[in-house]
């Protein structure tokens, strides 16, 4: 029946100007500035700018670099905060053909100065408020034909001289607003070029393509079910995966930007009752401070305000803390390599007449694939075969997809380890419940052995948070000659709070299995990245070296 | 700078199977199926299936199709109401690599054959309703290998024998509801063949293509603003451009879809009050029925409902009737050519603020480009340069994007000609107004020149619904040997409504302009097509006819 000869559908149907277009996130921005010219589109501190005025700030700077000889497979590296120029970023720099490379502003000068050579910068755009780091960043790249513009932001008063040639306002000024974006030739063009966390210590650089940035920007939407106009917070930075794509679901939603250059609860806690915010997104810890903050904060909030978590796991009473306050959250999970999350824990109707620690216990997975994403599962990565559904076999979590990463930049090694078998390897650890839903043990760096049996240090950390006084708390592998490894317990106490080891022990054995209760407790401040995240690595040279020395 | 050899973006960063997937809307089914396996999918009448189910029934389809020899570049055409079947087929047809036809119920059976013939049917699924006509059609279509399939849908009672080899329930007996659904191997695949309503007298096929539908089922949701889980009333025909791709939508939000075998205004209140109905689509005769039901059918009814409007110009009269019954209605506009609705009269918050009749004409446009439509645009087709944004220049409107068809099946000519200067030529004539809508004026093949004034038949007839007794009104232009063409009126009045000729000169007269006036006007049934669209070809023939009698 199927010979192409008799196949009427296979002559005469082709690709033309008229019904195929790269897809690529630059569209939505036209579009919001054409339908809503006048709507507000950012806010921040005294600065308004509509959609207009955004679309034609954007245009300026592609203009400009354009006129600077910026151009395809170039990289515009930003050191930036939530400010209006970061959200410009995301359109001006591919509307030349160039990539957009966010950097971590927390990052040291040595890291910023690999990043940048790595990378190739062509121009950098640099916050005041880094001067001093970037300075020194700039030096140790040595790329002398780097284009440095200093953002100088008027909400930002502390020091900082300015570093670069000339000034972002300046050099926007060199541009057209008129200027038409230069849509990419094909939808698989680069877009932009993120930096790992470095949680596992080595930060590979992430290349993003203008069709997966399109589908997420509409899968935030679609599997968040965010409404058309949200008023979004800028709680996660945008140099982490491009904000998780959301700079460009908000062009796509005609939303509300409301910037922050900072995280402090007080703030947001201003900032959503004063602009109406709606959404905004964060990692666990951002959460926490809020479920933390003193009632009075959010006094005067009485609309509904939904929230994504992601980026590590979020404890349980992180989870519990927001149902209290009667902030609406929903537990996404990704990473870099994937635009950020592609994965949500879809909620379902009756879970809501649950007990709180069994709603809390839900939401507390992983879950499905986001709707743009085509397949999240977890395998066992030898066999490349799932898991049974019995929420006990631990395999790898593997993703596949459009919203899976190009792959790493100059790293084709890399890159190919990673997409073995079809299919992008995470590194985490994960068994698969019996509704499908995925549910995170451990990365599988951070897995601890112990007799033979497998310890997560995830459901260790869950239960130390359980107790009030704790603030933070990582667990690792400390080598042991009797068991292998035991788990390490690194804590970092609440301000004002009190609290022993015995106590610490004491807590444990109510809810952890003797083999899974942690044989080293020590008390410090615990290294994060600026993400928020656990440097479980520092923590491990730490346990390594002090080992060394016994 | 962008020489390729320094591009370090050029290499190493490969389309793989882990992180590219060709787009298709099966994907939606997939996904629902797994994360809300037990959330109902379906209603119709005592039946309900919930995604799982309605997952199963479609690879059952599949697997039987499949084992009859349907694949790649096969037609399966069906000829079927708002049911179960029509839904699944919706998956079932594409997950074997064929083409979904479906066919307008309403057509007689000479213009099935054609299209049977046409398409090249392999399959036909037809609703025993339709017995009689099929039962011609087939014999006129002449296929005997074609293997003609009843659906017996036990919500109707009324007359009709089964006409074909197997029923379809016996059919999906055969199937495996296991089967892997067969993804298409390009997204630039066929995925349905869909034939233009005839309203200018000439059905062609108009092919779409997975991306498309994947693509404009989530811009259904994003340009709608659609919560997840909403709960659709399916009162616009699933043949009509495949239901403008809501059957994939509804997939992708997970919610429900109330069959309706038939458009009665009882029926839908009915459905909306026992379902919770939140949204439905329909040609303006649809939205009509309810505006001008008893206001006691609606009793009952207090949550939000939210209708689309589209198919043919809506009457100021019926976008006020909606707004006064409270139902929340946002006009589309798009062509079979744009998979149904490809712009959408986006509103704007300060309209609602405005008097009634502002809104209505604010509303009345057809808007701005769907987000996943690339551009909408009034353009000359000669220069192919864009009018003046004056709301008064006339030019063509033109579709740019990826929700444009493939092409016209077996017409080249017809594909070329209608793709020329890169852009999809709709044959509608329209103005831009100020602020970027599109407002149409008339169809190329409708506009009436009088004394070298043109005069817009849809602006006639806008007049004429302002009349209480009009029901539907029809305005052609007639020759005249003095101004070349005058305007000839059809009128249907309401029922129970007496009304001259007089009466409606003297309504005229108040409502438009000396030269708008229609010349000659006749009370008369309309003929409409099946989507309730008016056929002014054949009132243009009946003109002439009479005319040369005279
Ligand atoms: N919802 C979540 N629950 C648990 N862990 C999460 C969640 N979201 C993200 N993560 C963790 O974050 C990781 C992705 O983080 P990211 O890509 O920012 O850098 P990183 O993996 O921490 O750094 P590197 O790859 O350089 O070691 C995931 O692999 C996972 O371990
Ligand atoms: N919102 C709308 N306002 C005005 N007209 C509309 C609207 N939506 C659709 N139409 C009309 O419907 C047409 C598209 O209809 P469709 O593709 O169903 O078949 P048709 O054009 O009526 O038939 P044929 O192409 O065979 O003559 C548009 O070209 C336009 O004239
Ligand atoms: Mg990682
Ligand atoms: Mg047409």
């Amino acid at each position: 029946m199927s010979q192409d000869n008799s196949n009427p559908y296979a002559h005469g149907l082709d690709k033309c100007d008229a019904n195929y277009v790269a897809l690529t996130p630059l569209s939505f921005l036209e579009r919001s500035a054409y339908v809503y010219p006048d709507r507000l589109a950012i806010v921040h501190g005294q600065r308004r700018y509509t959609w207009k005025e955004v679309d034609s700030r954007a245009r300026r700077l592609a203009s400009a670099l354009k006129a600077r000889g910026v151009g395809n497979g170039d990289t515009v590296a930003v050191v930036l905060n939530n400010t209006p120029e970061m959200y410009e970023a995301h359109f001006g720099v591919p509307a030349t053909g160039a990539v957009l490379n966010t950097i971590n502003t927390r990052l040291d000068a040595e890291a910023i100065a690999f990043i940048l050579n790595h990378g190739e910068a062509k121009v950098l755009l640099t916050d005041r408020e880094y001067a001093r780091t970037m300075a020194k960043a700039v030096e140790l790249a040595g790329r002398p034909d780097m284009l440095v513009i200093d953002v100088d932001d008027p909400e930002y008063q502390g020091p900082g001289e300015r570093i670069g040639t000339l000034e972002y306002e300046a050099f926007l000024g060199e541009g057209n607003p008129e200027t038409a974006f230069q849509m990419p030739a094909d939808e698989w063009d680069p877009i932009s070029l993120n930096y790992t966390s470095g949680t596992t210590g080595n930060p590979k650089g992430v290349v993003y393509h203008h069709r997966g940035a399109y589908l997420n920007a509409m899968s935030n939407i679609i599997s968040w079910g965010m409404p058309p106009h949200s008023v979004y917070l800028w709680t996660l930075p945008m140099f982490h995966c491009n904000g998780w794509c959301f700079p460009w679901t908000m062009a796509a939603n005609a939303g509300i930007n409301v910037c922050l250059r900072r995280v402090d609860p007080r703030l947001i806690f201003d900032a959503i009752r004063e602009h109406g915010v709606t959404h905004y997104c964060g990692a666990p810890i951002v959460h926490s401070m809020l479920a933390n903050a003193p009632a009075q904060w959010r006094e005067g909030i009485d609309h509904k305000v939904s929230g994504l978590v992601a980026a590590a796991p979020p404890p349980a009473a992180v989870i519990e803390g927001m149902a209290k306050i009667g902030f609406d959250i929903t537990h996404v999970y990704g990473l870099t390599e994937t635009y950020g999350p592609a994965a949500v824990c879809a909620k379902h109707d009756h879970w809501a007449d649950l007990p709180l620690a069994e709603q809390v216990a839900l939401n507390g997975r992983q879950g499905v694939r986001y709707h743009a994403q085509e397949g999240v599962t977890v395998m066992d990565p030898q066999t490349m075969e799932p898991v049974p559904w019995d929420g006990e076999t631990m395999g790898e979590i593997m993703f596949r997809g459009n919203i899976v990463m190009k792959g790493y930049l100059k790293n084709e090694k890399a890159t190919e380890e990673s997409f073995r078998g079809g299919w992008y390897h995470t590194g985490d650890l994960a068994v698969m419940q019996p509704d499908g839903y995925v549910k995170i043990k451990d990365r599988s760096k951070d897995i601890i052995i112990s007799g033979g049996e497998n310890i997560s240090s995830i459901e260790v950390e869950d239960a130390l948070y359980k107790h009030p006084a704790v603030m933070a708390a990582a667990v690792v592998a400390a080598p042991d000659p009797k068991w292998g490894e035991v788990p390490a317990a690194f804590i970092e106490l609440r301000e004002g709070a009190t609290v022993t080891e015995e106590d610490i022990r004491a807590h444990c054995r109510e809810h952890l299995a003797g083999f899974k209760q942690p044989k080293i407790i020590a008390f410090c401040e615990v290294p994060k990245t600026s993400t928020g995240k656990i440097q479980k690595f520092v923590l491990r040279e730490r346990i390594k070296s002090t080992s060394s020395f016994e």
